[in-house]
């Protein structure tokens, strides 16, 4: 038995398909998608806060995505696995499925092998021991009336076997697109090398650059830094934290460790200290376009989680080097082709970090300070997406602080340009190499239920008084201009009035404050996404048009752009929800929010690229009586046990010697 | 034998104090600062580059502010401790010193004791045992032709005589007002209970309530969460950093590890791997206006910098609580009203961090990830302003970025509202307890030296191409456009393109990208001073009002709203270098950098607030020719030597019993 929010179990996961393939026998089928579907919100709510556990949980299902092989058409079932029947089944003709791992790899691997190919990589006159290897990409949209599957392939030169070695510093000036129905192989698509979109006359034989490389063997000892020392992070009584089944619960906090092929970690049935937070916390899609416009670039727009999956494409974490300290792992499960269950091992990490300082005053009278230090619960991923790479994590902290922190890292995508050019579309990073600016629009979806499901999103403007000398003789005055969301829609920021969205429960007032109980967002304000409205890659994801959203809750609504994202033409999602007429006040309401980053990419972001961090949070504002951290025991030395440095205090000559290696 | 910018070493500072005392004899003075007068720039720069240090250093100065004991005029001396000679010395009849630790503590004194006001708390008629304590608030400014150097207390309840009693959360409706010259009582002024500036008739006992403690003695044991494990913080190998006097060396990173009694930590002759980046990087000020304008809170506006000093008000550190892990301490100086030297043990410590991810890359077709820590290098303060703390840290990585973080926590300023009362200028935090909303706007002092100190600052903006079908048919091009700044001046963020700051060297070109190697400023974009121009809030401080200042290098220009801001009437500081007309092109040129928060306060802030934390980072931008973290050693178990948890794959019954704890 499960909760009901469990992945599914592989057991599950074989029966959903063997319904499925028994459902459409003797026609085979070929799996893309086989995840939990989740049981209506209502439903969930009965079991969970009935508490008694008395009632029946709802009943296991799950969905697929899939199409069957005499037909390459999408389509989508749900399958009840307690009354073992398809639900629904479903076909989306219009729509693209995700790209899957077999599919990938097939692509991939034809590619690397096709005859064609193979001869376009002659022309580059290769050195002895080079070859050529692909990333497969999803296609883009440039063509409304384009109703294929489609890949394009972006070829990167390899000089040395070896499993790190950076093709991506070495890219090919042709990528091949692929029909992926059929496998054919539709066209070799040149690549400029110029400012423009120009292609030179004929293919050109490779003009040989030094790749740089990340590749520890490839780099040699003499290579790296001998001067960093261990650092070890030790719980001698073990983690403050305790899980069972994915249930967990970390200083007052529990929650439910959720996870889906299509977001990686969710974070259901959030409490700290017996109150209901947020039912939901999900990352829910991301966007990438890129802001090169010559073809293919200008179709470059990943959507990360509707074109892939942050949980599929997550890795397999390993001890000591993810995360530091102790850490427990959570796994995932995705579908191979025909169905079968794979589990994906360690998937999620959860372990605790000391963040600094928490608080600390010191009255001044006595020196006496007090001081808790701030520890927090850390639940992370990386999601390797061709590329590129990301980390997400939930964050909880003793504070009832909940942050979303989003690493962006990996290996920038990278296109070929002749030497001793540059481009306005990017940077060169390396010898031949450019890398096209581009935005990263995350969407985060909050499912609140604070104190109950009936909240309420509010905004206050921080706005000075004037002209009103009475009130305000000497200018200082300022106040809370507090505005209530009554309809679905898209909303901004504005940090020039420190623009803050709070999600409030209007029916519970704090005792203390007299206003109603509330968490706020932390927004991260960041340029929305470039691209105008008669644009592409507007229509297909228009959550990223603006930073706020609001929404009524509707079973099923939890990916931004819409449910079918690969090659989309428009957005099924946002653009529909936040258009519906009805009232979000004191209802069952979702708050979304768009950030990201526009990356100019650097040199210093090349072979791989250091942490990009952003981050979001959602803080208690007169949700509680007082600070929720004043009950941590105070920071000790005895608790803590750290070691004091001694210091050589030297002498002019030593001091010399020292500044001497700044030169 | 010193480095240039060491602090005054014990001796100097006695030295200095004799021969100003020397001077001025037979009339005794009072001493309020005496600190190191840093060498002009040019000699530094001689000194430090010549490398072989056969010139002589720089001679060492010191400067003091004080009176003499036959007049309270404030003066400013500069001493040439080598010559033993008095360089300068000057009379500030127009402005006020900073408060100093003698100074606070008589006046702390005084009112505690003096028969008014202890009249004035009998009308209170408090239970037994408790007693009234009271804060020392710098005046601020409400009139131009006010000239008396005054404080007004703000008085607390003492229920308990405990240590850690927090006073805070029972205000008393009175404030007395001193003369700090003669000491003299001026006059109680009386507080408003209510939600305008309207006095009760008279004073009325105090009406009782319950305060909001943080002490953990009177808060009792059983009052604290008893589940949070042990985390230690080890390096069995010891740091990895090298300390020779302040000469600071870590990760290729090396600095001079200043201290002033006005900025607390500085950031000396930064370089990374021999380059050089900064010449200085220092919190300049840091104002807190409060938007509450009933008297006397209109003139509740702190400038913590140059009112009093993050040097002066830093916390002595203790070990295992401030830090966690292997940490170095130094030390400050600050002198007495005798001129004595008190030597601030610990008032800065620097340790090692793992702040999760540096950087990773998985190749996905072999699942070969590559990882490196970040390791960051954090060196931090705790200044105690009354009842508030900041936490300042500088924080250094792996992949040459710079980090500047403020923590802002401590207990927020209070004052008494009746019962069940609430008011537009704040939170009732605590019953009977207001605390006003208020701004908190720090300026970061960035003097840079990009190879060398001839540099430029230009921002880049992010913006579409529109109207270009030929260059762009699809409308998804972006371009980066940059703007020279070529006038020092006040300058704008703007979300809505990315604009982002860089300081270049534009006689140095990146041999990668092509590019003038640059460092970009990753601001903290916030609201600015809500006060308009008209008020003193502005005038005293006008690098408030915008996020970006440019000036042109001078000797002694490094505090942002001028040399003396308690009681100041107007900014001697960026109002003036601002709006020099000269090139800061390929010029020795500063950044600054205005930053911070609007705090409207919640129940949650009290009785200590949970760190607000505040980034701003400086990171390359082809500076490098690649990743500077690329040799950092890649992350493994051997070297991290984690514990992986062992999870207990409980059946449903444990599960329902964890989340019935939920209810």
């Amino acid at each position: 038995m499960f909760h009901p929010l469990d992945p599914l179990s592989p057991a599950e996961h074989r029966k959903a398909s063997q319904i499925l393939r028994n459902y459409h026998a003797p026609v085979p089928v070929r799996f893309k998608v086989i995840d939990l579907l989740e049981a209506p919100k209502q439903d969930l709510l009965a079991y969970l806060q009935d508490g008694k556990f008395e009632l029946q949980p709802p009943p296991r299902k799950a969905y697929s995505y899939y199409h069957r092989n005499d037909d390459g058409t999408l389509r989508k079932a749900t399958i009840n696995l307690a009354t073992e029947t398809i639900e629904s089944d479903t076909e989306h003709p219009e729509s693209q499925g995700p790209a899957d791992i077999d599919e990938i790899n097939r692509i991939y691997n034809l590619c690397n092998a096709h005859p064609a190919i193979q001869e376009e990589i002659k022309k580059l006159k290769l050195p002895d021991g080079a070859y050529v290897t692909n990333d497969p990409w999803t296609y883009g949209t440039d063509d409304p009336n384009e109703r294929r599957r489609l890949y394009q392939c972006y070829m990167y030169i390899v000089l040395k076997d070896d499993p790190e070695a950076n093709h991506y510093s070495l890219p090919a000036p042709f990528a091949p697109i692929f029909e992926a129905n059929t496998f054919e192989l539709l066209k070799i698509q040149r690549l400029p090398l110029g400012v423009d979109a120009q292609l030179d006359d004929e293919m050109k034989p490779w003009d040989p650059v030094k790749p740089v490389e990340y590749s520890a063997s490839l780099l040699g000892d003499s290579y790296f830094r001998r001067d960093l020392k261990p650092l070890h992070i030790v719980q001698p009584q073990g983690p403050s934290f305790r899980i069972h089944g994915r249930q967990v619960s970390w200083q007052k906090w529990t929650f439910h460790m959720g996870w889906t092929v299509r977001e990686g970690p969710v974070l259901n049935n959030v409490f700290y200290d017996g109150r209901s937070l947020f039912h939901r916390v999900s990352m829910s899609e991301m966007t990438v376009p890129y802001g090169d416009p010559r073809s293919p670039y200008h179709r470059k727009q990943a959507f990360d989680l509707g074109d892939s999956g942050f949980g599929i494409t997550s890795n397999t974490l390993t001890l000591g080097c993810d995360c530091l300290g102790h850490i427990a792992y959570f796994d995932g499960i995705r579908t191979s082709g025909s169905g079968e269950p794979v589990v994906m091992k360690n998937v999620i990490c959860m372990h605790e970090v000391d963040n600094g300082i928490g608080w600390k005053h010191t009255n001044f009278r006595n020196n006496k300070a007090s001081m808790v230090r701030n520890r927090q619960l850390v639940i992370q991923c990386t999601a390797t997406v061709m590329n590129y790479e990301y980390v997400l994590a939930f964050v909880l902290d003793q504070a009832a602080n909940l942050h979303i922190e989003v690493k962006a890292t990996g290996i920038v995508s990278t296109m070929p340009i002749r030497q001793n050019t540059y481009s306005p579309w990017g940077t060169v990073v390396a010898p031949g190499v450019l890398a096209a600016n581009h935005q990263h629009l995350f969407c985060l979806r909050i499912d609140p239920a604070l104190d109950g499901v009936q909240n309420s999103v509010v905004y206050d403007d921080l706005v000075p008084v004037r002209g009103e000398p009475d009130l305000d003789p000497y200018g200082c005055a300022f106040r809370v201009q507090t505005v209530n969301i009554t309809q679905p829609g898209g909303y901004d920021l504005d940090v020039s009035r420190s623009r803050t969205y709070r999600i409030i429960n209007p029916k519970h007032i704090n005792a203390v404050s007299g206003q109603p109980v509330s968490y706020k967002l932390h927004a991260a304000p960041s340029q929305m996404l470039m691209m105008g409205k008669q644009t592409f890659n507007y229509k297909r994801g228009v959550f990223s048009s603006r930073p706020i959203w609001v929404t009524k809750y509707r079973d099923g609504e939890l990916w931004a752009a819409g449910e079918f994202t690969n090659q989309s033409r428009k957005d099924t999602g946002m653009e529909i929800w936040a258009n519906c007429k009805e009232s979000v006040e004191n209802e069952d309401v979702v708050l979304w929010h768009t950030f990201g980053v526009t990356h100019v990419t650097r040199p210093e972001d090349f072979p791989v690229m250091p942490v990009e961090v952003m981050n979001v949070s959602l803080k208690p504002s007169s949700f509680f009586e007082l600070n929720p951290s004043n009950d941590v025991p105070r920071s000790s030395q005895s608790h803590n046990q750290s070691t004091m440095h001694v210091l050589l205090h030297t002498s002019v000559s030593s001091v010399c010697c020292n500044l001497s290696i700044l030169r």
